[in-house]
């Protein structure tokens, strides 16, 4: 196997960085893996599901950032790792694992991977999925209302407390790493293009 | 010959935009022609000198860009165009055209290119490079004051009457059209290749 690219995709909640990550996975197939920085969230075992629920999931440090290096960094020794998976229902890491084997492409997906220096030193390409302020919380009502079953009020109240002021502290200034910003993420067709161009180049050459 | 791919390079002033234009052309060369808005600078030769020199040329009427767009649209046709040529030294057009022939892929160059909506329809990759303004003013001072001989006096007097108010009201919200966002633009290796890439893949299918 030749060369590694690591493709990181960040961006802020609701910013479609899912969609736009899943929109180059699709055009490219198994010959792309992806790891998302959310299957890292840490365990907390020693708390009760009421203090698990309590918990700023919004902080870089909620994330087990160390435990994705040493998986990341396996992978491009062309390692098959087993990586955790989160449960979201019970606010704790599950006893289930993925098992993930080694590809010629891995896109590093997550909200928070550019705040971390040892996952960006593992990049070739830092993609920031970008969109304003307004579309985001929008999209995230959208989700967590429609889809999730959440309370309008339980979302605002959340967005308000945690989220939006850890995006100003933590996302939003990780964009400064990124070395490509992709505006109107999901649907960003020209971008997705140039994105998969590129990676096509990496499979035809390596 | 096939479809013609058009890629618009915007960014203020000191972005970089046009070392990261260069980069792009080098690594593909004459497969690729540049224009550039600033050669449609308007004629004025109504005026005299002292009153060409104190027009705002940071205005996007400043430049002839339904001009631009009728060449812009006779290349695509794979018609050879003639283009005006500015005269900085005289702030006026001069007397020469420049012969330009048709291409696979062209990029349309300039600060104020993704303000127009003419232009933009015959864009396929809208980019726009960015970089801070404290970072972009000090790029334009090392030019203006180092290369062009200007004082640095001047600079900062057109700087902050001229450029940054036209920079805020026409340059920075076109920067929502962009497809892609390209930050520490003229330096930025992996963005160059990506775009790089992307137009390879049309050379190679067209």
């Amino acid at each position: 196997m030749g060369d590694i690219l690591v493709i990181g995709i960040a961006g802020g909640t609701g910013s479609g960085k899912t969609t736009f990550t899943n929109e180059v996975k699709k055009r490219l197939g198994n010959e792309v893996t992806v790891i998302t920085h959310d299957n890292y969230y840490r365990e907390h075992h020693e708390l009760t599901y009421e203090e698990r629920t309590r918990l700023n999931y919004d902080h870089p440090d909620s994330y087990d950032t160390e435990m994705m290096v040493a998986d990341l960094a396996a992978l491009k020794r062309g390692e098959t790792v087993e990586i955790p998976v989160y449960d979201f229902a019970t606010y704790d890491r599950s006893n289930e694992t993925l098992v993930v084997p080694p590809s010629r492409v891995i896109i590093v997906e997550g909200i928070m991977i550019l705040t971390s220096p040892e996952l960006r030193s593992l990049m070739d390409i830092k993609v920031f999925v970008d969109a304003e302020a307004d579309v985001r919380i929008l999209r995230r009502i959208s989700r967590d209302v429609s889809d999730r079953g959440r309370s309008l009020e339980s979302v605002i109240t959340q967005y308000l407390t945690t989220v939006k002021p850890m995006h100003e502290m933590f996302v939003e200034p990780s964009k400064h790493f990124a070395d490509i910003i992709v505006p109107q993420g999901g649907r960003n067709e020209v971008a997705i293009e140039t994105l998969v161009a590129r990676i096509e180049a990496h499979l035809a050459n390596s």
